[in-house]
């Protein structure tokens, strides 16, 4: 299961850059209609980069997987797998507002399919398994779909207020989640 | 042979997003000409997901590799690899009738190099190996090149009809291949 | 080595599908111009099979790996990464004169590349080892290479001639390598 | 760590081919525009084929791993997946001053997130490790970003005479890191 995730996830984070079309000219100035397509390359090229990290901790934690399981995860490589239209989409439209909450929802809905695969993975193993222990009440899990809701909504004002908070969620999500590493190296 | 298998499956199931066109447009109304390519993105997602599940359990039972074995492997590979091609022509023509019947075409022979790559690997491993006897009549694999041929045999009268055929194959496989599991267990 | 090499074929095997350009039209008649593109495909395809089919094998006889060895495996990853193109330039001008040749010399420089790949390994591993003894002469790479030229010459009298030549390749080498496989079982 | 940065490096290998973009002529004389996008395509490959080579050699002297040598990681991957991007841009625009500069920027880029990456490593892995040892003064990774800047500034006299500083790097890195190499032996 660990290496096919790895590998989606893998070529997710590589075809996004497919989507930075070459420019036609040859000078300086085509670059700058590129750069709203690169800082969405840039922040989806690091949730990916934290999903990867995460998943790849969570599963050095887990010892049995069920079919439960194994469809819990696909369904969070779904969601992921839209992030290259959607990165796509909200940088070449300018972080426009459809484009950014369609953005917040995919993002929102890879969380909960995130919190679904951890906390499947934690009855499995039982109340006092490392994985059980780990996630805890798993706040930052809950956070983050609450920030991308708010981003969502925040959008309908201004669309980079609405952005700033998905870039808020990256920078809760950027350190590895330290509460898996703790309990394992006990 | 898995390592290969699954890098091309992972491949598959996340190029097919690149067929998703991004829109020109960036109000919500733009979105909807998508709707039936999501459609059909999601019907394939959950197939392929479904072969890789299917296959990784497979090989999990499999302990003797032959020549042929590695060309009825490379067989499937190769039906799974035009799901990419058949899923955007389905998508992008809302569900035409030769669209509908091309992607049952290919469905079905998928499913037919399934059949002959687990009976292919069963009669090596002999009568009484937990592949065969997993596989046992093979119900499963044979109902779905059925309900495929019914599907494109029902195009013709309304593509729908014909298409709900494939969602119903999806739906009988969507359990792991319990047959194996159970086997596997004892 | 073999892990980032059978990533590679992997994606080279996978990528080329997006050259199927999905027709405009939803009628059975759309489908047609596509066919010298599939023929191509097809016969693509079979090679980067019996590529990884015959690298995998060869790699299962390898004990050491040197500088040298790393560096005629990209060589021949170089050459396989042009498949795609050659294959698309091929099947969309209808298998013309060009086209034709640029096939036929990058397929015999891949030959070529794997010969050496082979030949590097053989003499690290000495006279007696499994991997010498199974190259032995290697009369069928040497065969393909030579075939692979006649095609590019005949293909200035007819291209489908030229063209059945690469087949003739294909079908030699469908079987894999057996020579390898005996002398490993012993 | 090291499968998923495999696959990402397979990945951009692969795909940067598809920036080879397929003439509609089918004569010999349509190649010919296809040169310097070529040309460009074969540095890349042997800079993305030193890259995965000296990573490879890196890690197999690496025992522990932390947060922020996961992230240093990430960074590195981060530069190389836009070489298909400056790839093409350089190519298609025959070589033009700003595609020069912009591909020598993304390369000093990646040296540089190569050189914190090596000396991470080696700061945890203590003074007296291989690869410690192995780095010693880096002589070689800094001469990589001081002749990538020299090309940087050379490219506005002649973008040749700065691509040719390119080259060179890519001469120099062309052998696997024997330092590592030497010190793992003993």
């Amino acid at each position: 299961m660990e290496a096919f995730s790895d590998g989606v996830l893998a070529i997710i984070i590589t075809i996004m850059v497919l989507e930075l079309k070459v420019p036609h000219g040859a000078d300086f100035a085509s670059l700058k209609p590129l750069l709203p397509v690169f800082l969405s390359y840039v922040l989806s090229f690091i949730y990916i980069a934290i999903y990867w990290n995460n998943h790849h901790h969570m599963m050095h934690a887990v010892h049995k997987v069920t079919g439960t399981v194994l469809w819990a995860n696909v369904h969070l490589l779904f969601w992921l797998s839209l992030f290259p239209f959607c990165t796509a989409w909200m940088g070449e439209n300018n972080f426009g507002l459809w484009p950014v909450v369609l953005y917040g929802t995919v993002a929102a809905m890879a969380g909960i399919a995130y919190y679904i695969l951890a906390h499947c993975l934690a009855s499995i193993h039982g109340k006092d398994s490392t994985i059980a222990k780990a996630l805890g009440k798993d706040r930052k899990g809950i956070i983050s779909v609450v920030l991308y809701l708010a981003g969502i909504g925040l959008a309908f004002i201004n669309a980079w207020v609405g952005f700033s908070m998905y870039v808020l969620v990256a920078a809760i999500w950027f350190i590895p989640d330290r509460r898996i590493e703790k309990n394992l190296e006990q």
